[in-house]
């Protein structure tokens, strides 16, 4: 079982930003920068391009709502998107707030307090 | 006009691996690894959450054909998405053959001779 299942589950907590039957966003623990979320499908899969195509273009639609949310919610130049999956065996969406080039490499990383996770997975929802 | 524009209208020559009438899919000229291509949609819109809903589910359907292609392909342990957008402002999205996290860092580059640009957009478009 993934740590996303286990998140999807509330086995493991998570700061939620959105929810609907099919898929889950929450922040990523583990930041690139403030705000990066994770857009998660319910169905455990690893690979992305292994989603059925409607599943897939179902994930694509939550997660375009999902960054608009995070662009109003999140001072930045824009919002990146990546999916990489080489980590965790379940399909996950990265969608970060970027900077500069360096936010979307995964190397330098953000510490936040969980204060601050809380205030900015709220601030995110509020825009949905 | 962007440099994919000029692509687009043929202005600059590229390794095209699949056109319609809304998007073109070709190879990326400084790749991070053999098979990396790009997904454009031909209307010029810098920032892809700018696009409407409606276009951008289709440049994502689009790309997954392409990313199934790709797969087919090239030997790799997966196809990794990324969009950041914030050297060339014109959408696209970056399809790349994986083998480990570098290869999605746009730091490590490959070199790849002109007659074996031609040969990989071939094989891709073959399995289309």
């Amino acid at each position: 079982m993934s740590i996303f299942t286990k998140i999807i589950s509330g086995e493991i907590p998570s700061y939620k930003i959105a929810e609907d039957d099919e898929f889950i966003a929450f922040l990523d623990i583990n930041p690139n920068t403030k705000g990066h979320t994770l857009c998660v499908p319910k169905k455990e899969v690893d690979k992305i391009f292994d989603l059925d195509k409607d599943l897939y273009n179902r994930l694509m639609d939550f997660s375009y709502d999902v960054a608009k949310a995070i662009e109003k919610a999140i001072p930045c130049k824009r919002i990146g998107m990546s999916v990489v999956g080489l980590e965790v065996p379940h399909v996950h969406v990265h969608l970060i707030p970027l900077h500069d080039m360096d936010d979307i490499r995964f190397q330098r990383k953000t510490s936040l307090t969980p204060q601050e996770f809380e205030t900015t997975a709220k601030q995110i929802a509020a825009n949905l």
